[in-house]
């Protein structure tokens, strides 16, 4: 089934007003996020209690974006955030950024919508917000509101961080099954801010490498390996509730998460010519299978406990597995991470990695404990590069009515 | 239906070896490269008379490479070649680069896949491999061999090309329904090739712009427009024998062709603000039909001569449509570029474009003349950038016990 939503061109290009496909939308509907496993065709809701893109099962695609914002105007900025929500809905329902946007306008108009995507299904396109530290300086009379959750993010042994690559007063994460829808909601995100926002960086990620819905295959990350076993799924709502969403702090952000997202870049080419057993030995699994090693299944659990020869600990202290887990104390965050490539490094090798991207209830007890033990201790990080940060505030969801981020300004 | 073709693990994960799955790939055949649109399980046969990934109907995805090869040894080059065939073969069929190669391997050893497609179908992936100009120096002994169509390039008006990310050795291209299939068989090509060729520059392609069949609908570039109506298809091979396939020079490029990779970046910023008429005049074709601008239908034919009101031709002279057309002299090309986007460029905008791809019998008197006469008067270049370009020979198919490039070494 082939379903393209946006609207029958050959009456269009005769210059027939193109129907608003609201309706057809609400038909493919899956249900809230976290319901449904995702395909081409599907619709992902906009409004709820939470936003899309979060717990929603993990779309194939990314495009993620850092804005700053250029205006000085509040009201400006408050304007330009209401027309975003009004386009976002509508991409996220398959439709044209506005009604007839690409070529149902005045000809002498710039069209209000870029038109790649016209013939494209809504690809359970999810468009996910968040406000920056950047955000709460004195432009907008926001300090006051700054959460004290939203940190700037400390500096990480080896961390060695490209300015150009991170950081922003806004962020948009793009999924969806189709690339182009991505980066075509990005394009246009960007296209409606012009003159109030620029783009400061940005990141296109072709492959998930976490699953969030029991619905899902583990997928392999750059190093060939299941990643994300463990990860917190959109079938738990209590696991969700106690570590994802924001329950404290100021009331803007209530049903709120925090963001962290990290550009790691992966020697992939060093990690290719280690042992099969080094390989697994750092990351503590079962390269084929994914199990913890000692173990059958994927999901059985990490037993530090059970030894091989000599009596040595088959899951090593400082193997991947087990720094990430027992340096939360309990606490737990909802990968949502994308292989990416970007070409060449100029020396001989593939830019390449995880664009690592999580969601927590507050950073300070979850991301950066557990990134301070990886980053010191963790035998993998010989082989990766902290090259992109950002930390990012991600209201609730949006309510009937509502516009992203009006309980902030509001 | 989805097929794992690269073993079951559960299995593996103990340490049993994976059954090679070459009998299972052989029922997924969809015939000749060329034959039937490519689903997502689909295997592209490898061998054939001419080398797959050129008309077979365009793939998704694209990962391109370019290899300087770092040896100076002719024998150590051949090997490589044998050995990059041997597992170009097997990763098309959905296997791994080598039998039992992620994890069936010895312990010790690294491993002869790199994993990250262990689950994944075999996605219609094709490997296409092109000779530069620069293999041709006196390195290897192959001066003589050198065919007169593979010239240098010409400086194109408005040239603006990056070094790092042009030229080449070697090329391989790697289309795929899945990223991460065509991800994967460009980085165990070069972890193959490892101290003998070193990666030059890459490009990953999103969406596929071309259609190279008529089972294939048409789809739109980042300018929002149907790109490449006028194709040559794979339907057609007559039409193919006359404009892609060598027919004269060197007898190992008999039944190949000629590959000219561009690198356009696309200034979308600045084409949004333009209105849908001047879009629409630019390129000569309506923006949400894709028809020829006076007709009504998209495979309708360009007619210089509809006029509209003032006795104005309707397709003007320097549109994008007519130029491409008239100035190849009834000569054509075979169009096989991707949407592209590569973060942001440091100055508030994306990083985007379309990394052209075309295929022709002789650069000399099919792509120079038409870039010439577009880079000169296209009004499109406005909007355009080319950054980078490549030009490779791409030798005829692999016979059956041969290798990637063994008419030109022989």
């Amino acid at each position: 089934m082939s379903v393209s939503r946006r609207g029958l061109f050959g009456l269009a290009g005769a210059g027939v007003a193109v129907a608003g496909l609201g309706a057809a939308a609400g038909v493919l509907a899956t249900g809230e996020p976290g319901g449904q496993p995702a395909g081409p065709v599907s619709v992902v809701p906009f409004r709820g209690q939470h936003q899309a893109g979060i717990v929603t099962p993990a779309q194939d695609r990314m495009h993620f974006v850092a804005f700053d914002v250029t205006t000085k105007d509040r009201a400006e900025l408050v304007a330009l955030l209401r027309a975003w929500t009004a386009a976002a809905e509508r991409m996220t329902a398959g439709q044209e950024a506005t009604e007839g946007g690409a070529v149902g306008g005045h000809p002498e108009a710039p069209p209000a919508d870029t038109g790649e995507a016209l013939d494209l299904a809504a690809s359970a396109l999810t468009l996910t917000i968040g406000f920056g530290p950047t955000l709460f300086d004195d432009r907008f009379g926001l300090a006051a509101r700054r959460p004290e959750a939203l940190i700037d993010l400390p500096r990480f042994p080896r961390d060695d961080l490209d300015p150009r690559r991170g950081g922003g007063d806004i962020c948009v994460q793009a999924c969806a099954n189709d690339p182009q829808v991505a980066v075509h909601a990005i394009r246009n995100l960007a296209r409606i801010g012009f003159g109030k926002v620029a783009v400061r960086w940005s990141q296109l990620g072709f492959g998930r490498t976490s699953s969030t819905s029991t619905s899902q295959a583990t997928p392999r990350n750059l190093f060939g390996f299941k990643d994300g076993t463990n990860n917190l799924k959109a079938e738990d709502p209590a696991a969700l509730a106690e570590h994802v969403w924001v329950t404290d702090g100021p009331e803007w952000m209530l049903g709120g998460t925090y963001l962290v997202a990290r550009r790691i870049r992966m020697h992939i080419e060093i990690w290719d010519r280690t042992s099969l057993a080094e390989q697994e030995d750092i990351v503590g699994r079962a390269k084929g299978s994914g199990a913890p090693l000692g173990q059958r299944d994927e999901f059985d659990p990490v037993d530090p406990n059970v030894r091989g020869a000599g009596g040595v600990a088959l899951v090593a202290e400082d193997s991947h597995v087990r720094l990430a887990a027992e340096n939360l104390g309990g606490a737990k965050i909802l990968r949502r991470g994308y292989n990416f490539t970007d070409g060449s490094d100029g020396f001989g090798h593939l830019d390449a990695g995880l664009f690592f991207v999580c969601f927590n209830r507050d950073s300070r007890t979850q991301f950066v404990p557990m990134q301070r033990a990886l980053s010191s201790r963790d035998r993998m990080m010989e082989y990766l590069e902290h090259t992109g940060s950002g930390h990012f505030a991600c209201p609730p969801g949006v309510a009937e009515g509502s516009f992203w981020g009006e309980r902030l300004f509001g």
